[in-house]
């Protein structure tokens, strides 16, 4: 491993210990072994540090829903729900995720809720045309659609942004099932799986 | 005119000549014609002032959709497009969208994002609730069809965000009329004024 992701798992468990939002540039050194001088190498400023934490850890959301997703051999809607599951697990428990959504760090936050939408609408891209094939889906548009999925995942349901109660977040998927299924002139129901599991 | 008005203005003329941006809180105090000690009592920083414009704009632009959405005497689908040409003409050329569009600005420009989304979504979902009764649209979630179309205009659409070519958005919006014509349940091309537009 490398000094940079020593530095950054320092991070990583200085905010599983519940400091991570409040420890400075010194104390993650301490934390990583490294003297203060060696780590401005690395990193300028906490900011930095941060923005390179989330990068990291979204790159390693990102990578492992695709791959898990290219592994499955099972049809569209099925993958889809597999995928939000997945996804799900993935990030609810994100450690930096509080202080991400400090208004200080709305940058680094908004940055990175870019980066999901861009990379991981190819991946449900990919299952929308899977779909077209195996005669579920009718859609002139699979990259556009999941460009819009995931604005309302990445956007629309974001904590740190809205403050929607259980209600109307489960509210919320259920419209979205019902524009996909009718978007996408899929069988009914097909994306109950939106609801049933918020 | 309250002083607090007065010295907004300032800063949007500042903007309007293209100062806005790097003008200093005495600066703006000068442009008022207000001593810098009574600046801070209605505001106590740059960031706040910024705020505050971006927040009078905002409401500008909401009550003055809304309340054109609301003097129309035309079907459900004119007014979806009329609501949009009226948005595009009043934001299009804000004064202040550039610097909103620094990182260092990107608390502001997220909290503005949701305000415009929360309270435009109301407006949305009346005409989708007008097109309901005129039977020209179907849907049982007025309100969340709102917040998915707005979670497009706000965030993907976003300029600051994202970069799309104009190609790429164009195609979003072929997108998202083929979603809400199948969505909606509307007559075919009711929304072909999405990228007749853009």
């Amino acid at each position: 491993m490398n000094k940079r992701d020593y530095i950054l798992d320092a991070l990583e468990t200085l905010f599983e210990e519940g400091k991570g939002g409040t420890a400075s540039v010194s104390e993650i050194a301490k934390k990583a072994g490294i003297a203060k001088g060696g780590m401005y190498y690395y990193f300028r400023s906490k900011e930095e540090l941060l923005d390179a934490l989330v990068e990291r850890q979204y790159e390693h959301v990102i990578q492992s829903c695709s791959k898990y997703v290219d592994e499955l051999q099972t049809d569209a809607i099925t993958k889809f729900a597999l995928l939000l599951k997945k996804y799900r697990e993935m990030t609810d428990n994100i450690v930096f995720d509080e202080c991400l959504h400090l208004l200080e760090n709305a940058a680094i936050h908004q940055k990175s809720l870019a980066k999901i939408l861009n990379s991981l609408s190819n991946v449900v891209a990919k299952i929308i045309q899977q779909g077209i094939e195996e005669k579920l889906f009718k859609c002139s548009y699979p990259l556009q659609y999941a460009h819009i999925i995931l604005s309302v995942f990445t956007f629309l349901l974001d904590k740190g942004i809205f403050e929607w109660t259980l209600e109307e977040q489960v509210l919320e998927m259920k419209a979205l099932a019902s524009l996909l299924e009718r978007g996408l002139q899929a069988p009914e129901q097909s994306f109950i799986f939106l609801y049933k599991l918020t």
